[in-house]
């Protein structure tokens, strides 16, 4: 496969991973992804056969991926979970202050509106979430948690991190996320040397 | 307006309610809402001459009424904030595991999908995400917290409940739903009496 023609598929993925975070699995034609992607008309059933729904999997392993890429990298520069998903939420706030309401999380999306009915998508979303509750669960535990107490943790941060993005995007408003990242913080913050819960 | 047309009016209003939880705002057509409402062809415009964004407020505000008057019959049954709330992850875990993930919550599928392009429907959004957490906090400040503290975990809770519907979806699991009944019993549970944080 030449250079040009895996950049018309790289653009394709990411063209639909924003399509999806915005106006979701379906509100986003082919057409606008082709358009949109600057990929020749019938470019698509050739990279992705299997159509619309292998394309947006494809979209969902892409972003997911990313966001392991900058939780492990928050994880190194912050030293810990807590400040891991704290800067995660900060960094969400700032981008929706920022830019506006309209972008979230394409995982969230695809989980919403149609991963229970397409199995290629719903397998995309379950590797993702659970990639990123691993990451984090594998941080606490170095971090003296027990492993059943770690994943609930984690579980927990990932959750309230997607909960944030439908708080955001449904009031119009960053505040929740603010408040949202005091309780990650308070939540994953080990208690003080000694004492046991 | 006569008895059947308010009845006509009313099967719209849930229908589109049920179609925004289970394949979201674009993936709704107005002529699956009046087919699958049994309604008059044309009396959409009649009742709702906003279109399908007038509509779907109203589909929010109900499924928004309906989620404020169950949390506060769970928390009359309960007694605490911690008691509702897991008996709401409770319900919602035992709904996933009997009839399948295609549901979820018409008010995170329109604030995600389409709150922050539709002003009537972000209006109707945030109503019910403040209507929702106010009634939490409440009963938080009723248990002993401080005003602020009392909405930060109200928060919380109102922010777990809207991500574990994506995390049971995306995962087509329940087990994560089970995990973050368990954080919010953690989290609402006030601290023994005379414990100071």
């Amino acid at each position: 496969m030449g250079h040009m023609a895996t950049e018309a598929r790289e653009r394709m993925i990411r063209t639909t991973g924003r399509l999806l975070r915005q106006q979701g699995y379906h509100g986003t034609g082919l057409n606008q992804i082709v358009a949109e992607a600057g990929a020749p008309k019938g470019s698509m059933y050739f990279y992705f056969p299997g159509g619309k729904a292998e394309l947006a999997a494809a979209a969902v392993d892409r972003y997911a991926g990313k966001v392991t890429e900058l939780l492990l990298a928050l994880l190194a520069e912050h030293g810990t979970a807590a400040g891991a998903v704290a800067a995660y939420l900060d960094r969400m706030a700032t981008g929706f202050d920022e830019r506006g309401f309209a972008d979230g999380c394409t995982v969230a999306s695809a989980a919403a509106e149609v991963a229970p009915n397409e199995p290629v998508i719903g397998s995309a979303t379950k590797r993702a979430l659970v990639a990123w509750t691993e990451a984090l669960a594998a941080r606490l535990v170095a971090e003296g948690h027990p492993g059943s107490e770690a994943h609930r943790l984690a579980t927990a941060a990932i959750t309230l991190i997607e909960g944030a993005i439908v708080m955001a995007k449904g009031t119009q408003s960053t505040d929740p996320v603010r408040e949202v990242r005091d309780t990650v913080v308070a939540l994953l913050t080990p208690p003080p040397r000694g004492r046991r819960r």
